[in-house]
């Protein structure tokens, strides 16, 4: 029986992690995982999530020039960061041929959560298509699939149950007989009561609202465009690399 | 500045629990809340909610003859109980004039969750109206009011969340300039997205089929019928008794 669940925030998951027979795809919409995927579809080698930002420099001394540092607390680049978790900052220039060291409040928090599982992977609405197709053979190599949104301060968010909506969505169009939990059936009314919007829901949630008033609407235009990247962000090692 | 938030999930709130200047709305639609209500509305003293079952012994050896033993595992009756977790059960013949020592997997968690809040109080379908006068009384003593679904094994159900829409709706029709947060907001479009039909939503979630398979058809029906009872239970030094 295939089966696809819906976290709708991280702390759904146990603090034991995920199983080895589970296959996780982290969402968080803004900004997080919209910026790990620019970052790799603009040429970074691989982006190295952290939780937090001692261990960021620890890694950055390690790894030299070779580094590029990036993320946010409270929504802003930490001194002495070369990036913020604006996806718009990442760009040939900034990260082609480099390793992007990253630490955000929720997305890198979500993505440890889910240690144990057999895969892990990435998505926003900008890889979409993208990770439907990574989710398919998934369940194709007979693990749950479990979408987790990494809200915000462990908070749900409109725009990351939205999203898994969308996924949930188009991963039923394609795949036979799959269960549906209640998170993944919540998710679907979610996304269909903001008749299916990305640049509505985000321009009326907390965190989108929020990140409008600090100066990053350009950013909800960003993280609203679906399906315009065709690759999936799959943690291995501590590292996230196209799949 | 007025708030409504739902935690979709009891882990939402934190560990550390509610702060006194927030009031809890705590949710078990199936069933604990609905049980809660059920047995203090035919005549119970109060209800006792306790985590685990050997400290169900230990205060029933305290109270004697006055207290009732209730409550589930996997949704049956613990041996040695009189009383299993169907609210059908309680009835003044089985309940009035008693304390019940109420043990559950999930309604007990979540309202042990709500420590430190300013004021706790259940919710069910059945006590819907009484509910919203609560909250709308909390509310106006200045407390943001946060509705905690208790779900099942800390994980989302859509009858919870249904109820919680619902209540969401209710109190925004009856309180001026209410902040409605992302979780408010869509606890409404899941509610609406089932058409407002209790009995719809419990026999689609997976815990009420759940129920349904053991043979507790008939409490779906019950705990699906809406403002059949005026009271709301608050929890006052570990016992819950009406508001």
């Amino acid at each position: 029986m295939k089966s696809l669940h819906v976290a709708l925030v991280p702390d759904e998951i146990p603090e034991s992690g995920l199983q080895h027979t589970q296959a996780a795809l982290v969402i968080d919409v803004l900004r997080a995982s919209t910026t790990i995927i620019t970052a790799l579809a603009e040429g970074a080698v691989c982006v190295v999530p952290v939780a937090e930002i001692a261990e960021v420099n620890r890694l950055a001394a390690n790894l030299g020039a070779g580094a590029v540092l990036g993320g946010e607390r409270n929504g802003l680049r930490p001194a002495g960061f070369s990036l913020g978790n604006s996806p718009l900052e990442y760009t040939p220039e900034t990260v082609s041929g480099r390793t992007l060291v990253l630490t955000t409040t929720n997305g890198t928090y979500a993505l440890a959560r889910c240690k144990g599982a057999g895969a892990i992977g990435v998505a926003s609405f900008r890889n979409a298509a993208a990770a439907v197709r990574w989710a398919g053979l998934q369940l194709a190599l007979g693990r749950e699939l479990i979408v987790v949104c990494a809200g915000t301060r462990r908070r749900f968010t409109l725009e990351d149950a939205c999203l898994a909506g969308l996924l949930a969505q188009l991963i039923q169009a394609e795949v036979d007989e799959l269960v549906l939990t209640d998170g993944a059936q919540a998710a679907q009314l979610i996304w269909q009561g903001w008749q299916q919007d990305p640049l509505a829901v985000m321009q009326a949630s907390a965190h989108g609202r929020d990140l409008a008033q600090m100066g990053f609407r350009a950013d909800l235009e960003f993280c609203a465009q679906v399906s315009v990247v065709d690759m999936v962000p799959q943690l291995l090692n501590g590292r996230l690399q196209p799949a």
